[in-house]
């Protein structure tokens, strides 16, 4: 089992929590009181870290929010990075894959250049574009497998010869990949009607769960089928709606305060789910 | 017709060429003349451009080796793209696509950030995954298909329930999805079996062709049966085979001699195969 992996199944063990922060942080959308700092998305990124850092397994960086502003957003997301605690796991959510010798540039650069814990990686292009990611065994690489959006039906959910979807293909490929232990895949927390039988499925897998809040998803069913058998393996990924709470905030210390309420929220429903 | 497409097609028809030159620039398979430069990546690629320009329809920047090193990387494909003459187009080999609001951030970094005449995108999560890139009329989108590596086999090619590839149902919809005639496809010139009917299948679409060279792929045939009956609407991507040439070079002017050298045979070949 990877590094990575154990330390992430120690935390959830620790604190009774699958929670994964993402950090979705759109410039045009940060609270008004940032906007007078003198670098508003690491401001906000940082009162989002203080204020839920005690409930937060990890940290997923969306690495679009970032590329968005070109230098100066990825300069924002290098320190970010510096300032998520040890103690926490760092997910680039970056849906990278290419041929072999372009994946194995971006393993290095997501991995080893900006030294994240994991990584998401998109399956369409098969075993050699992502054998670079695995190739990193105490990392941890999340395959896109089922996702949340309404576009899933397109491709993911096709029908294959054998009357199997897509999606399932990819699961089960994944499941063969897994010999470092350090595999995983991206389930939407909408997609729980399948959750379910994806986790029967793929008993050693780890699971990155994205969806629940904004998206719709149910977070009490994301924890009670996402997680493995040890309650463990999951994580479940909250952005817009606990990082954008409602309102107009008069400091810093009030947008942290509402942050760090979700946060406890969302901690113990997903306590009285495990 | 997109903007980006006329243009394209206008230095086709000029050039009597397809040639899209590759910008794979591996900071550690670089000459070692230009190491001796204060921006090696840099000065290599200036040198790849002025041997190629007059050959060249467009140059493709493959995102990862410039991700690779980070912010520094990252400048030097921003000088890079600064440095590549008007009339060619500038495509970003990047590969994205992610959920709606998250492609719309994407969309945003290369095509208005860095202002990418195109992308190449993923389609595993389906059409909201990709309509944020669609929505740029003007650009060109090009959409993975058959890739030219091993593992296409394990996703790409697999039968559907209607007996047909999985590649095939992404060609259809693309050609649905090609409404601003933005749209276009990736198909590795190594899949030349099967790159007539695909093409007979889009003679719409904009064709994206790599694999010629290093990967293997025939250039007479990705140019007879990649380019539209107008012998126009198709880039055949040229990257290892030419930017690293076999050799030491005593100077950047005989690195770039012999570039040049094989920037004009390609372009040779594809004049007398259109």
């Amino acid at each position: 089992m990877s590094t990575v992996r154990q330390k992430a199944n120690s935390r959830i063990s620790h604190l009774r929590s699958l929670l994964c922060v993402g950090l979705d942080s759109d410039d045009q959308k940060i609270p008004e009181i940032f906007k007078k700092t003198g670098s508003p998305v690491l401001e906000f990124n940082r009162a989002i870290i203080r204020a839920t850092s005690n409930s937060a397994v990890a940290y997923k960086i969306n690495t679009a929010f970032y590329e968005a502003r070109g230098i100066p957003g990825i300069q924002d997301m290098e320190r970010t990075l510096a300032d998520i605690p040890r103690a926490c796991i760092t997910i680039a959510d970056a849906k990278r894959a290419d041929i072999g010798n372009t994946s194995k540039k971006y393993a290095e650069a997501f991995f080893e250049h900006w030294s994240f814990d994991a990584l998401t990686v998109a399956p369409y292009m098969g075993f050699d574009s992502l054998e670079p990611f695995f190739a990193y065994e105490d990392k941890l690489v999340f395959v896109l497998c089922l996702t949340s959006n309404e576009g899933s039906k397109d491709f993911e959910e096709q029908l294959l010869g054998d009357g199997r979807p897509l999606y399932e293909t990819v699961l089960e490929k994944v499941n063969q990949w897994n010999r470092g232990g350090n595999a995983g895949i991206v389930v939407g927390a909408t997609k729980n009607g399948q959750l379910e039988a994806i986790r029967a499925a793929a008993p050693d897998l780890f699971f990155l769960i994205p969806g629940v809040g904004a998206q719709g998803g149910s977070l009490d069913e994301a924890v009670r089928y996402g997680a493995d058998s040890a309650k463990e393996s999951a994580l479940v990924n909250v952005s817009r709606s606990l990082i954008f709470p409602q309102g107009a905030f008069a400091s810093i210390d009030a947008f942290e305060q509402a942050v760090s309420v979700e946060s406890e929220k969302l901690h113990l429903a997903m306590k009285r789910a495990m």
